[in-house]
């Protein structure tokens, strides 16, 4: 016995999963629709649609084909949303740069790619000058500059310039939706960044079961047609979170904020009736201080898809006191990366905290050192493991990585979590931020958690440290505004914890041994607060 | 220049678009969301996908493998779903029957696929025992008996019995997303029927597409995951618009009605909630009527999609008063079948009787004879020619009218259609249904819609018939309550029209030759007027 196939019929064109087709759909049923960049620039679907025919245009006539990789270091904008489409719909290769990174980063990044062709915001001349006598490869630079075009040396021409000389209709044609259409890398913790690869077909699947999960949430905590939506998370990273295509796809209005700057982000929120976006804990936290700043009562509606890091209850109390309605999201770079939101019917803040409910077409588990898969009772915990039919198949040209990441037939995450019986995932703590003391493991997150809920506490971080007796012991090391009360904040952190402790809230042994103020904390170049360097200051 | 590809990491388990992946994901985030069948049985999810591995086993006792092909025969039910998921998960190809055929019809349609086991209800014991001489592959035979398995000669066994038996663990795998899952034959008006096949990737994309859809519609006009869900079109035809396999994605609870009996239908709803809907317009006229009859003041909220014929203005407006917001959904059998969907920002009625907007990834434009694109500004009309991930390649073993279908690489729909520059499409006639009366088109539609805003008028249809000096023109047939009033309803009729030509609102020449006032109107095995019926009466 064997599978049925049918033949299909001479004249059948078959529709791959090309994200041109996602573009061409949105406007064909909503061209009228606006883009908005800042305060600067709008313009609709179908004019969004007619510059990304003059930059593919422009693109070839530069050289640029299938399979060349064009690198961008831009902030949000209009034009990064060109290219997301244009690029990938040339069959060429969109490199989306994290600007970042250090002068070795990027020189390897962009290296390690193969890239041949820069698009750059003026803002970043001088690092671009500074980087390319390292990168023979990268030979034609084009250049963005909204202050009027006056060019640059050595650079093949002014974005607009280029653009305007185009001929606008340029000959997409179908291709294997197999065919790689992004590239970026991870900034994880160790090493040198990594790259990872998606392809036509994966961030098409993505944005389909992206939207419909957005789609189904409660009201308030989704993305619909009668929203509007302004990224907060940056476009190099993870494709904006797949939510530019998502908002194209269901052919609603899109604010692109530029460089973050919390004044314009709130004017603009405003402005231009903003009620979606999506960002990492400290976006939203400089968003809730410049409200707090230009005497914002309520920024509602804005729902806030929050993720990278876990969402601390005390942002979430002090976003809803702002009329933010935030939820947590759950992924990665290797994971496309959106694989679980939280939902609640009610308003379970608690809830909405947690990495949530999984989307369509994703299979999780947990397990054990062993890849035995741990009970789903929300209580068991177990390292993450996934499948889906968009994550990262490997770190091209780093097949050790590529080998640890898909070992076992499982995508895994290095976050350890718990699964309930209803599919709920809860992220404990990311595998190499584990504490082990006297056995038993003790959750940064949690720890975090509750010191964030101080009053004096801005922020907050746990990691563990050798002890010869335990193993580990934590430490915790906390940012409070004014120094002189340091001693009395470490006082009365410590009856606090003990007190949760007492109540059962957490384990007794897992009260920090010691507390540190320090004036802020080391960030990795997402935002996310970097436990290694923490690390590396105590040993 | 070629396009770039990576090779996956040595571990990675790619995950293709299976129907298994749904299911498995909406048991791992809703295990308790119940399904209920009629007034006679409820269970979870959990204990769902427990009988579908059930079933499995036992159709793989009884021999189904990959390629085999199982056909069922049932009505609306928990069983049909349970089909729907464990047949193609097994890489078996699952035949929905369309139970309403002609004895040689069906014998046409279980032949030509070669289904080799039949899953049928008792209700068609007689037509089975009937058809079965003429089915000499169609060896084996489960019976559905609803009342007691007291078992019939000659069958493998009784549905419930064989699962009781089968051990619940079947070692689903996973296969090419390419393979055959499902068949069935559309009931076109000309000649036998023709069978059309989806593969687990197209059935996949049209659920991921459709629930994207769903979930964007206005409140009142989608189905998200506070819905309850109750399929009022046939399982057997076009997997019941996909919905069932969309609910299930979205974690819904799913309400089976079993055989359409109107009291019963309007029981469910009150009693288990049901909030959505989806009908051709006969069953929905069935459903107000009985609403009638039992003195429902109102069904609200209940949101209906209605597909296979035009709403009809005065039959929308009924629905209205009786408490259900109808909209439009516009696809055929060979296009998954959705395409389209109407919605409507406001209150406005008549866009929602529209065809409506595209789907996501669908791409459609109308052409003329030779092919050419019609504009898109609303007036043009035009052959409506479609493309998208999950249309049906062609109809297996008839590569005559497949090469039709597909002519010139776009599906030919053979509706006639205008489609407005924000994308909205108006299904203006059936190709075969045109009237072309001294040179100009007149719409088929657009006078039976307006016929049936009258009083007396139930049901209304207009043909062509031949006219020696204008090429053909248009004569009605009504259906009205009181065959006394015929001329009464005939003369009105005649003047309602009149005045509707005189106020501009149809071109003059429309207004029928002749009116005919019949018992009934005929209609095909999925509830549409059969014109070419009609068209046999008048020749």
């Amino acid at each position: 016995m064997s599978l049925k196939f049918v033949e299909a019929a001479a004249g059948h064109v078959p529709t791959g999963l090309l994200i041109r087709h996602i573009l061409e759909g949105a406007v064909a049923t909503a061209a009228e629709q606006e883009i908005v960049y800042r305060d600067r620039f709008r313009y609709t679907y179908a004019a969004m649609a007619e510059r990304v025919h003059r930059l593919a245009s422009a693109l070839s006539a530069l050289g640029v084909g299938e399979g060349t990789t064009v690198a961008v270091m831009d902030w949000d904008s209009h034009r990064y949303l060109e290219a997301y489409f244009a690029v990938p719909m040339m069959g060429a290769v969109l490199q989306t740069v994290n600007v970042r990174l250090s002068r070795a980063q990027l020189v390897h990044c962009l290296a390690s790619t193969g890239a041949t062709h820069l698009i750059f915001h003026a803002d970043f001349a001088t690092l671009v000058a500074d980087i390319l006598p390292d990168l023979p490869e990268l030979t034609c630079h084009v250049l963005i500059d909204e202050n009027g075009a006056v060019g640059m040396d050595g650079v093949a021409g002014e974005y607009e310039v280029l653009l305007a000389a185009a001929s606008p209709p340029f000959a997409f044609v179908d291709f294997d939706e197999n065919a790689v259409a992004t590239t970026f890398h991870t900034t994880g913790t160790t090493g040198l960044p990594k790259a990872v690869a998606f392809s036509h077909r994966q961030i098409v699947l993505h944005a389909l079961a992206l939207a419909t999960t957005m789609g189904w949430q409660p009201v308030g905590q989704g993305l619909r047609r009668d929203d509007v939506y302004m990224p907060l998370t940056p476009m190099f990273h993870v494709h904006a979170w797949g939510l530019p295509l998502v908002a194209t796809m269901a052919c609603i209005k899109q604010v692109y904020p530029g460089r973050y700057e919390p004044a314009l982000i709130i004017d603009l929120k405003v402005r231009e009736g903003v009620s979606f976006s999506h960002c990492v804990p400290t976006v939203l936290r400089m968003i809730l201080d410049a409200a707090d700043t230009v005497g914002m009562a309520t920024l509602a509606p804005w729902a806030m898809l929050v993720g990278g890091s876990a969402l601390p209850e005390a942002l979430q109390n002090a976003a809803t006191r702002s009329g933010i309605t935030t939820f947590a999201g759950y992924g990665m770079s290797e994971t496309g990366p959106v694989v679980a939101i939280a939902r609640s019917a009610g308003e379970n803040s608690a809830e909405l905290r947690r990495a949530g409910r999984l989307v369509p077409l994703v299979a999780a588990t947990t397990v054990d050192a062993e890849m035995m898969p741990q009970p789903r009772d929300g209580i068991s915990v177990g390292e993450l493991v996934l499948r889906a039919p968009w994550l990262t198949a490997c770190y091209p040209g780093d097949s050790s990585s590529s080998d640890d990441l898909w070992r076992g037939g499982w995508l895994h995450t290095q976050d350890i979590a718990t699964i309930t019986s209803n599919g709920t995932v809860e992220i404990r703590d990311r595998l190499k931020d584990v504490i082990k003391s006297g056995g038993e493991w003790i959750s940064s997150v949690q720890l975090e958690d509750l010191m964030l809920r101080h009053p004096l506490v801005k922020e907050a971080a746990v990691i563990g440290v050798p002890d010869p007796h335990w193993g580990e012991r934590p430490i915790a090391f906390i940012v409070i505004d004014e120094l002189a009360q340091a001693a009395e904040a470490i006082d009365s952190l410590g009856s606090l914890l003990a007190e949760h402790a007492a109540t059962g809230q957490m384990p007794r042994f897992a009260v920090p041994a010691r507390f540190e103020c320090i004036d802020c904390l080391p960030k990795t170049s997402v935002g996310k607060i970097d436990k290694r360097e923490l690390r590396n200051r105590t040993s």
